[in-house]
């Protein structure tokens, strides 16, 4: 027994994964509080997309370390028509799901931190844990839709940058946001100006424009105090420099940490000429080599989490594996999987952390579903029928290293990139607060949830 | 407070689904003892599965029964190669998902109950529960995979009755299961010869058929003492005459509860001169005249309730939403919903059972994940792209009662059945011993769980 924040005595860290856990809730007694948020996003996660990357990662009966959590749910990804906000969309995208778990509403796709309809602008949870450090940590642009639903509002997530406001031939755009048009400006803006402690991620490009008045949005954030780091050795020179940190590390969307070993991705599937289908070659992954001296992102969140430690009244963290989705668009399962991969790392990081701050709450959610799915190979009906068996779309084949072969299929989009899919999500939670994490919630309740274990509500 | 069996004390049945949770179990106390057993299995259900039904159903942020339970896990599916019994599957079927929670181990596609390569039959759940009664109930023919699983022992599913044993052209079948060459016969003539007190579902085509000495299965079931049953008023008539029961009503799967309007189902992208898609009309979910006087799978479990209800050392009662499995394979959005739909309502008399009998465990299981997916339509890319942007296979929308259009894509197979995927897949639990559903676990684990459940390990 050891004694924990705030006078609560409870069993905490005995061996690697052991956290306090529900046994000591005891009704009646004063539920613990947490000081410290670490709330993960795997971008695109679903469970389906968490198997594919167990079964090469880990093997099909490995186990990531957030599954081993004490705590899970199911969160339903609820959006709503921009034109209609009572009636239903069935599908989300990473600006609603953001919006979601960074506000609590529930908006339309492409929002950030905006109401449906009306636009009016919805404070985010690092908005509103006045005293406490925040953090975000993200593998895309800082700019791109998840961690800007932490810390912007703007009717359209492509509004990264000042040269994004304005209407295209395919895009309305977002020229009502405009600084001189009474808005707060472009994403890129709207961070520079944030006052959040710490930012590190991809979208050099989107602060390497001139705002309305021709000032630089890098030139914006120095002058708000952040100290502008573009690379891994100079993040590790950051760590002991204190104020506002702005890490830039990639112009856009970091490369990933895997690719498939000679380009191997999913590709539509080549018939013989009986119309029988060619079994595609299978590949293994392979480090991205073009990964280059970035930070991985379980070295941002380890320099994340050393930088926040300090923080008097401590902190909440956002940490995103963004390219989980953005390979799943793409069709490449090594990238997806090598994403999985970097979160469930980072994750380790930190639990790390929390084995030394047990008033540390960690979550890991997601945003949406995504397309990609496990499928037989050759067809379950291959030998039964006279007509050849084969997905619709493309597929690839991977050489997982327990000694399988994996076939994932990717079928919802004939001509370009895989769509987002409508499934729940999973959520996992660990620490002070994380019980509230069970059975079949709202996305957006977990705004509420993180709240209440920060005792904010 | 009230008595439980076996001396046990413990706080239940208050309100509608409030059951002993896993509060009660402090350490060091005795935990509680399941005397029955209600295992679900919904055929094919995945998240995704149960996020299309939901949607329709009970509205976007409606909640399954079973979505309510206490405990939740997340299953792995595992599945091993025929050939080489040392290297995984990464998708399974009713057989091998079957066999691994009706007997706990891991076997490959097609086997019934029996280990992969050496073909060496495993007792199953209902051959390990001495003195209690036993009962299968399922949509589907008795004979098919997943009832099959929990009863008979044989190397391919497809051999259901006597006429499917001997090698067809596509087939080897089980010429070396047939009783004349040392085997126990087709899957209806073990059914038949299995002492389960309770069997009721499709297949009676399969008990129609002579042996191999000429005499029919039917009347092998007969001479075992089995009451033959074949609609909804024989049922209710069989309800007070003691003995075992074998209720067959159809001759083969059941009719399903709900089609499309108007025949709506899954059909290609059409496309128009310009290749833009058009998009599908929408349809809704209707009644399906064709279920004529059959019992609904509610009322096949309460029937099964009643029965089993007097057996002096409890029951194991298997109960099989079949068709979910069935009409994701034919691209049947309602048909889905409505068997799915039958499932929670079927749930739904196990829980008002379990409040009168809380020595009850119930447990919804699933065997393998499935194909639909529920997609954006227009496409996420539709206004940004030149590209006409459509799902690569077939696509269904449905008018949602709450109002919404669902569009679901079935993508696994460009010219005969969707295949079933390779995603974890969720299990649901309350009831004495329904702790230890939680977490990632595998599906084979399930047999052990209700087995300890029963203090039977």
């Amino acid at each position: 027994m050891v004694t924990l924040h705030r006078g609560v005595v409870g069993v905490v860290a005995v061996g690697l994964l052991m956290v306090p856990g529900p046994d000591r809730h005891v009704v009646g007694q004063t539920v613990e509080t947490a000081e410290n948020v670490v709330l993960f996003i795997g971008d695109g996660v679903d469970d389906h997309q968490l198997t594919i990357a167990r079964n090469y990662l880990l093997g099909s009966s490995g186990t990531f370390v957030f599954e081993t959590f004490d705590h899970r749910a199911v969160a339903r990804v609820l959006t709503v028509l921009e034109d209609d906000p009572g009636r239903p969309e069935y599908v989300g995208d990473s600006a609603s799901g953001g919006t979601a778990i960074a506000t609590g509403i529930v908006t339309s796709r492409g929002r950030i931190a905006t109401r449906a309809g009306t636009g009016e602008p919805v404070p985010t949870l690092l908005e509103t844990v006045a005293g406490k450090q925040t953090g975000i940590v993200t593998t895309a642009s800082i700019t791109d839709a998840t961690p800007a639903s932490f810390v912007a509002h703007i009717r359209r997530r492509y509004c990264q940058g000042p040269a994004d406001m304005l209407p295209t031939a395919r895009d309305p755009r977002c020229p009502g946001d405009l600084k001189g048009n009474g808005g707060a400006g472009s994403i890129a803006e709207q961070i520079a100006a944030s006052g959040v402690n710490l930012l590190l991620g991809g979208g050099y490009n989107y602060f390497d424009q001139p705002d309305e008045a021709g000032v630089s949005v890098l030139h914006r954030a120095r002058d708000a105090g952040y100290q502008i780091v573009r690379d891994a050795d100079a993040l590790v020179g950051a760590a002991n420099m204190p104020g506002p940190l702005l890490g830039l590390f990639g112009a856009a969307t970091l490369p990933v940490e895997w690719i498939g070993e000679g380009g191997g991705q999913a590709r539509p599937v080549q018939l013989m000429a009986n119309g029988e289908p060619i079994t595609p070659e299978p590949f293994r992954c392979v480090e991205n080599p073009e990964f280059g001296s970035r930070p991985t992102l379980k070295a941002m969140t380890q320099s994340a989490l050393t930088r926040l430690e300090s923080a008097e009244s401590g902190f909440v963290l956002i940490v995103e594996s963004a390219s989980i989705d953005k390979q799943a668009h793409a069709g490449n399962p090594c990238g997806q999987i090598g994403e999985t991969r970097a979160l469930d790392e980072a994750v380790q990081v930190a639990v790390r952390f929390q084995e030394q701050h047990p008033d540390t709450l960690i979550l890991v959610a997601s945003d949406h579903g995504h397309s990609p799915q496990i499928v037989p190979w050759p067809s379950l009906f291959a030998a039964l029928r006279d007509e050849p068996q084969y997905p619709s779309g493309k597929v690839a084949r991977v050489h997982t290293p327990e000694g399988g072969v994996m076939a994932v299929s990717y079928g919802t989009n004939e001509h370009y990139r895989e769509e987002h899919t409508g499934t729940d999500v999973p959520v996992y939670a660990q620490g002070p607060g994380a019980a509230a994490v069970r059975g079949l919630i709202r996305q957006s309740d977990l705004f509420g949830i993180v709240r209440r274990a920060l005792a904010l509500q």
